[in-house]
């Protein structure tokens, strides 16, 4: 008895995956198994060689470089979006612009005077308070993590800089950014509320051997002091830890100088008309914007060119059930600006699905999906045109995106085709996100699995005829 | 006839490794097999668990970090290393000083003005001329390689900003850096000679992704007027190329600041006292100095700790028939100064063998050596206990090592344990030479070969009694 019990206990302690058995696969109805898969097939693998989703991220790249939200860069790079997307015979190609606040860095150092005189590499993150000139110069305090540094006195911070380690893992499904992203997030209004001068966290990215730190967007709550805070390179942390380790207690003199103007940011959207244009669209979507430490090729432009090449090649094909509105979004680096502009103007209109490409340029592995139980078919027919491609299926009960993310909380339906995020946040937000980063095979594997996501839902492509072959005269 | 001609042509054609029949493996002498290597492998085997060799290059770079030749943080490096060197228990730790001249960085920026205005990574090559303040403009004009820039007519290229390209590959031996070497060493002098405002070079580094320029030092020739030099990082080289290939003419603000001083710099020595101290010493050494962008972990303090780990591991075990004389030169990077230090004041006095590692931390793959016909046996022996480690046997006829060079060339003998150099031009002279990079494994490897290697050449170890156990009290 006390066996039974006992291994009863262990039993219940396994986690709960272990102890489900998976539910039977489900069956096709007679409908779903008479869906002619065929030209959906043969888009899809015709996909695997696109260079049109190569060719915008390499434009946008080189030709723009680097666009932080609301500078007159990100407006160069919507007037290139227009003049791209127009050029690639989309319709409506427009820009719906909105106001923003703007910040933008300036000079950044981070020194060491003791115990041992060197210098660091840093990156301010965004919003940051702007060191006065010469910087601020105060003994380092660390924590392991925020739970440690909210539960430490304020007189041992005060007049410190915080510095806060929690290194992030490395996923295939980026989960970690959310916990191991707390440091960027709470850390800089914690360290203030407890009078630190400044803060630095380790990176909020999981390459460990590169000096590339790694900026990113972080909020003071209302009533916090903006205070100066920037992240240090992985491998520079790893420094600061060290000299830690041995009792020591650094001395860093840190300037993160910065500017907050106004400036405008904007949407740039276009379309491939429907057989019925009043049906609901099939919003795609990408952000346009990027940080401005590196040309954000993996961040967000390979996303804006896995979306129009789909698209277009849809669009090539024929014409689908249902208008697809391309949205490249302004402004989502710093505060989802486009997205929720689009909200406040869109979101009360029918979408069919909303999805979005913002998790770099290496394969997607697992589709997931809320399209309601009414549409349980629709879900299930992409899950299996993606399977070829060596994409799982996942969820049919939750989808996500940042841009996209406040709509599908107000209910619209959605699907996310999840990319491998293994290597995303060596990469993301660093000086090291450009184009050499960016794998064309997986990049085409991404246009394919795009592209049989909008031949099905879009709705099918009603073929155009043949071109009748010139002859020659 | 005319069959016979021709295949006697193309096989005059194949390279010369592919006419010739390996020769028969020697035959090992009597005397020789009568060789005891068990102390040897005992001494060699137990190398591969030290923690000496990662402890020496842990502490130079996170309590000294850079160390610029000729500036106070080489010094601290020389007042660190004495420390260390003493408390390990060597003989005869001393400083031999010298004065050079110093070039120190300042203020770097690459920014194009157009077409396409956005920021490039750079870094000024050691002696590169500095840019007034402001920096200097002009038109980009490219080369493939220094050929090309050489064939080029100098109308074309005054007032400009010259840029070469020529993209160096990995190699396990790292013999690309000769001839790739090239646009550093002789294109900014080339670009002087024809008018060129500025220069700035693909990096002469193999990392394609990271933002990691490569320094590096040159010299320009007599007479030429020192101009502003700098390394783009490879992925930065590449955004230009691209603009390049779309037929623009871009232009580019180059700031490189510097500033040159007088300074000293010195050689750290150190000696294992052999059993006839009169005997020629076995000479094992790295360099002190870094450059100044990383910390100098790759290159060259994982050297400086190999072979103080193996002349430590020979000392514990007993003592050698010969002196061990460690050097841990000053100033390698910024011309050798340490060496001709060395060669000026010691180059007449014989040494057994001269030896060096500087070519980061990544393991042993072959031995090469010169010790002389008359040594034969030895330099056979050397290549015997270093095979269990994987290491294939060189040449017996040539042998390398920076600052050891002049010495070796003025006929000294010696042996290389040549490294790994396949990620060894990703991470030397960039901001990533760190800790990061270091491999403990393949540092262990190292300091097993150099220990079985000096248990060799240093002659027989003569075993310290066993310690007599203590009796508790």
């Amino acid at each position: 008895m006390r066996i039974l019990l006992a291994s009863l206990l262990a039993a219940a302690a396994l986690p709960a995956l272990a102890q489900t058995a998976p539910p039977p696969p489900p069956q096709p109805s007679a409908a779903e198994q008479a869906y002619d898969t065929t030209l959906v097939a043969r888009l899809r693998d015709a996909a695997l060689s696109d260079s049109m989703a190569w060719e915008i991220t390499e434009g946008l790249t080189t030709e723009v470089g680097q666009r932080l939200a609301g500078t007159e860069a990100e407006a160069r790079a919507r007037a290139w979006s227009v003049k791209r997307l127009t050029a690639m015979g989309f319709a409506n190609v427009r820009v719906e612009e909105f106001a923003m606040p703007v910040w933008e860095r300036g000079r950044e150092a981070a020194e060491l005077l003791g115990p041992y005189p060197q210098k660091l590499v840093v990156a301010a993150l965004g919003n940051s308070a702007s060191t006065p000139a010469g910087g601020v110069t105060a003994e380092v305090i660390s924590f392991p993590d925020v739970a440690a540094l909210a539960a430490a006195p304020a007189e041992q911070v005060r007049g410190k800089i915080v510095y806060i380690g929690h290194a992030m893992p490395r996923t295939e499904d980026g989960s970690g950014y959310g916990v191991f992203g707390a440091p960027r997030r709470q850390g800089p209004t914690l360290a203030s509320q407890k009078g630190a001068l400044a803060i630095v966290i380790r990176s909020i990215g999981t390459d460990r051997e590169h000096r590339n730190p790694h900026t990113g967007v972080m909020n003071f709550a209302e009533g916090a002091t903006p205070i100066p805070a920037g992240a240090l390179s992985n491998p520079d942390a790893d420094q600061i830890e060290r000299i830690l380790a041995r009792g020591q207690r650094p001395t860093l003199r840190l300037t993160l100088e910065s500017r907050v103007t106004q400036g405008r940011s904007g949407n740039v959207i276009a379309e491939v008309t429907g057989r019925d244009p009043n049906a609901a669209p099939v919003l795609v979507s990408c952000h346009l914007d990027s940080w401005d430490l590196g040309t954000g090729a993996f961040d967000d432009a390979a996303g804006c060119g896995i979306v129009a090449a789909a698209a277009k090649r849809i669009m090539e094909a024929g014409t689908p059930a249902r208008p697809i509105r391309i949205v490249w979004f302004g402004a989502e680096e710093v505060g989802l600006f486009g997205g929720l502009d689009y909200r406040a103007r869109h979101g009360k209109e029918p979408h069919h699905a909303l999805m979005e490409s913002d998790f770099g340029a290496d394969r997607v592995w697992k589709v997931d999906s809320r399209l309601g139980a009414e549409r349980a078919i629709e879900a299930r027919r992409l899950q299996r045109v993606l399977q070829p491609l060596g994409i799982v299926p996942g969820s049919l009960t939750e989808t996500d995106g940042p841009d996209i993310g406040p709509m599908l909380a107000d209910g619209l339906p959605g699907a996310s085709l999840q990319q491998d995020g293994t290597r995303y946040f060596d990469i993301h937000h660093t000086p090291d996100d450009t184009l050499a980063m960016v794998d064309r095979k997986q990049l085409q594997q991404n246009v394919a699995a795009w592209t049989a996501s909008l031949a099905v839902l879009a709705g099918p492509v009603e073929q155009r005829p043949a071109a009748p072959r010139r002859r020659r005269r």
